[in-house]
């Protein structure tokens, strides 16, 4: 929560949930991770938040950005992005958004199967690819499928194959997990890199660039470490693992750059009790699952939330949206501490809510309006 | 599936996925409860699947409408239905929204709570209001949490508090869980909605209407009862819950109106392995869990998925979304049985996705555009 956000709320009356970014914040974070990786080239992951106004400072900073789809590309574009500027970092791709992607100038490609590979070999001929590899994301608290990436040694026959097929074989990629806040989860996947790296300098293949992708977290309920620490983790381990070799690399900070940004406004719509026993209270909020808060799926994301009646006693309620969706219930295994003289009407910040949320917002459901973002 | 839905696809090219609702399958379905129920009205669950043309054909019908917003409030009075045929079904309501409904004509509310009581007396006064109970939903596929309805002692008080705010104390709604298997669940419900009767009658208070909520189940991969059987339950367990002095009922089916009569078609952007020893395939379409599906959720509701290879043999694959979010995956737990022939580029068509689809979709996750739909 910064005053800048505050003062604008002010002056906002309160009809319907809202995001509001504080680009300040933006512009800070994106400093923070630059002098921390001083040597790593930032791109920017634009799901986190595609805001113009986000995509636009971050343009003018010198950010690239990493891109899921060909609209997220049009949209880097669009605020002033270089094509040298973007990587199409999905490894599932339209083929023909692959051709169109090249023919805007993009010529940075991840994949993780012979298959992708071979559609950018085919529709973006001569350009740079990346490999993703599989990493556990063990310490992260967003889950981490295996959807993307695969074994090491099916990306070092991937990546001699891509000469084969004409591709420059860029270098290697990998995502810790998300939210992820063990500094040392990087030093585990530099290692298994490292080896493919020179794995394949033995077949002749000199990869450049390391991906050190995203995961970065964002400060929620618990500390989490300071971009500075992640900088010095992942130094100490590109030394041990490359020597004086080092590769160049690049960051895709998405939550970590935008997530503290943002506060959403709500407001609370309903307060209740199941029974006259019943040992907590349910607390209905004007968002939900639905219209935003998607994260908190499994309960996997606990966001910090403010009210005025912080300092006063609380006790633990069971939050939950305002569809007619029984599913669309925040925190009810751990159920949430808020204020015990909480009232229908109250006003509630939900912090660092910058990331993964305006765009995971369901079009309409319940006939809801998806949540609206003011980028200050 | 149905031929007009085939028939349709044919002339149109596959540039985004796309829902396809045949309402004569809506239609039918109308008449099959009307049928099955021919002395229940039937508040169609507008949030299923609120596209104009579903709204006008229904309300054509004589359909009334089940309300979780003011959005949905004007959704059906613009397609034709009177205010006396709204339910303002959602128990969790911003106070004005109710003033607003009140204004337009609606007059029928349901709650939850004495708060939400409160609310309904200051802005609706003399309106008609039902109360939600709790019920177990055991037998249900879609999860029911403890979100809805109170404990039935609750419910007696808050319906004699109704009187003495000046409303109309008009009955009782439960929900026996989505995609309810079981015709029974309906009767343990019954049993406890006409102790109330009994109750509140002994306290001079007569109630005149039963809901007996949705949960009507639309035919994924295992066979549902019909209609018919679901209403020959229904009108059995009242038979015995309430004698020869039977309420009112309404019914409030939304994925039983429509989960049957819409085809997703989706396009197969990627098949491939992790590594060479993978047990399996992973299969990426363009649709996943941000784009509609989320009723995959949990793996809860596995629909149907013809391809053109079908009577081919098949292998379980798991199966996955297109965004570059780790838990948009479909079916991995247990993966689905797909043609081994299966190709990238091929075309899938999942069955029974009329309900809970279009408006699930986020609005722009990972660049993606909302999910499109076709009423023909």
């Amino acid at each position: 929560m910064t005053d800048r956000i505050r003062d604008f709320l002010k002056g906002l009356p309160h009809e319907e949930p809202c995001l509001v970014v504080d680009l300040e914040v933006v512009r800070r974070n994106y400093e923070g991770f630059a002098a921390a990786l001083p040597d790593s080239r930032i791109f920017y992951a634009v799901k986190a938040n595609p805001a113009p106004e986000v995509l636009e400072l971050l343009a003018e900073l010198g950010s690239s950005f990493d891109t899921a789809s060909l609209a997220e590309i049009e949209m880097a574009l669009a605020a002033g992005a270089t094509p040298d500027r973007i990587s199409f970092g999905n490894t599932i791709k339209r083929e023909r958004d692959i051709g169109r992607a090249y023919l805007l100038g993009v010529d940075l490609f991840a994949f993780d199967s012979k298959a992708e590979l071979e559609k950018i070999a085919r529709q973006a001929p001569g350009a740079r690819v990346f490999c993703r590899i599989l990493c556990d994301g063990e310490g992260a608290e967003w889950p981490l499928s295996r959807k993307f990436g695969c074994e090491p040694g099916m990306a070092e026959e991937l990546l001699a194959e891509a000469a084969k097929l004409g591709l420059v074989p860029h270098g290697i990629s990998f995502h810790v997990g998300s939210q992820q806040a063990n500094t040392g989860a990087w030093d585990l996947a530099l290692a298994t890199v490292g080896d493919l790296f020179r794995r394949l300098e033995a077949r002749g293949i000199t990869l450049k660039m390391v991906n050190l992708g995203g995961g970065f977290p964002a400060r929620y309920l618990k500390n989490v470490p300071l971009a500075q620490q992640y900088g010095q983790a992942i130094r100490e381990a590109l030394a041990r693992h490359f020597g004086n070799r080092l590769p160049e690399t690049i960051i895709e900070p998405g939550r970590g750059m935008v997530g503290e940004a943002g506060v959403i406004r709500t407001e609370v719509l309903l307060i209740s009790r199941k029974s006259e026993e019943d040992p907590h209270r349910w607390v209905y909020l004007d968002i939900g699952k639905f219209g935003g808060l998607a994260e908190t799926m499994d309960e996997a994301i606990r966001y910090p939330i403010r009210s005025e009646r912080d300092g006063e006693a609380t006790e633990p309620v069971i939050l939950a949206g305002p569809t007619c969706d029984s599913a669309d219930v925040l925190y009810e295994r751990t159920p949430y501490p808020l204020p015990i003289s909480l009232e229908i009407g109250d006003e509630l910040l939900i912090e660092a809510t910058g990331a993964y949320t305006s765009t995971y917002s369901s079009i309409a459901f319940n006939g809801f309006e998806p949540l609206r973002t003011y980028c200050i």
